[in-house]
């Protein structure tokens, strides 16, 4: 069987962690076998420098929201290349942490850079590529942020006000109401719940595409 | 007086270091006093850290040609917005070596990325600010190359074969050729002949927008 890209998204907290694991035991049962796991910004060497130096910054320096969009696309298109790619064509499934869509929401809606730009961005950088299946955990903010700083210390971006998170919630609503490939889960839930929504709707959607 | 930005472009052995000195030199005669000197990529301490990965690489991944292009303008916004701008609202004048009109030759001329993609991302991160001179050091690439091996180890971008820099050199010379706030100098001649090309080149500029 030919390999898919899935992908989960979602704010700080929504549980991205524990709904791979669903998304791998359900796709297990469905016999699907060989998994490459990514996360966004990092997965290659090059990336995960890239990804280091986004989330804590070179000293005092500001970091522009440019310059952040344009490390993270860097690190996107050798993520894309050198990993998703090659592992697809070798019929892997590879289920991502985070993939464009973050950029389209934390940058576009949390940072509010222009969308044009960054839809222009995307088509250079991408093209046409995408991901097969996109599972967006919507979750509010507030609630996404408890459970986050119960891990520890916050980054760069987790430290952004809650308004930051606001915005990009809506971005995260209105660009996967436009999607056909996107799925929401309602991570508001309890896990367990949660969990029951995601092996529900990926038995659905492997149904209907293979 | 206004401060002004004015760029260092060429090969690598076409003799930036030393032109930039005659150009410091020259505007010292003309009563310029404080200057701010930058590199590119460069220039910033997230841009020294984007330099290092540009030209050093990471373990042994591929650095694709995108994520090359991307990681040059991240470092470049970071210098343009942080170290260019604030020193130009100072009215201080900014000596550059190299900056955008380098990505145009290297990236669009050297690796031959499309142009059309270049002159999005220029106006996309850079709008409307460009040097007010450029002078552009034009030297026989081979020339160059020999020069630029006495000085040590190549990096990964002068590793590069000929006709790499043959395409970078045309490019070069197409832009410069367009741009009406540009200079060509003959760099294939003694230094001291350069550096009076450059002298009475600095001299003359000088007087037309003072």
């Amino acid at each position: 069987m030919k390999g898919k890209f899935i992908v989960l998204e979602g704010l700080e907290g929504a549980g991205k962690t524990t709904a791979r694991n669903v998304v791998v035991e359900t796709l297990q049962q469905l016999r699907i076998k060989e998994f490459v796991f990514t996360r966004e910004p990092g997965g290659t060497p090059l990336a995960e420098k890239l990804r280091q130096l986004i989330k804590q910054g070179e000293g005092d320096e500001v970091i522009t929201d440019k310059a952040e969009l344009l490390m993270l696309y860097a690190a996107r298109v050798q993520l894309v290349e050198n990993v998703i790619k090659p592992a697809l064509a070798q019929d892997k499934w590879v289920i991502g942490d985070r993939h464009d869509l973050s950029s389209q929401a934390y940058q576009g809606g949390g940072r509010q850079i222009d969308a044009q730009l960054l839809a222009t961005l995307k088509q250079t950088v991408l093209g046409d590529f995408c991901p097969d299946l996109t599972l967006y955990l919507d979750i509010d903010p507030e609630i996404g942020l408890s459970r986050a700083r119960t891990r520890g210390e916050l980054d760069r971006i987790e430290q952004q006000q809650l308004d930051f998170f606001i915005r990009t919630r809506q971005r995260y609503l209105q660009l996967v109401a436009a999607d056909p490939n996107s799925i929401t889960i309602n991570a508001n839930l309890a896990m367990q719940e949660v969990a029951q929504q995601i092996e529900q709707a990926i038995i659905k959607w492997f149904q209907q595409h293979n």
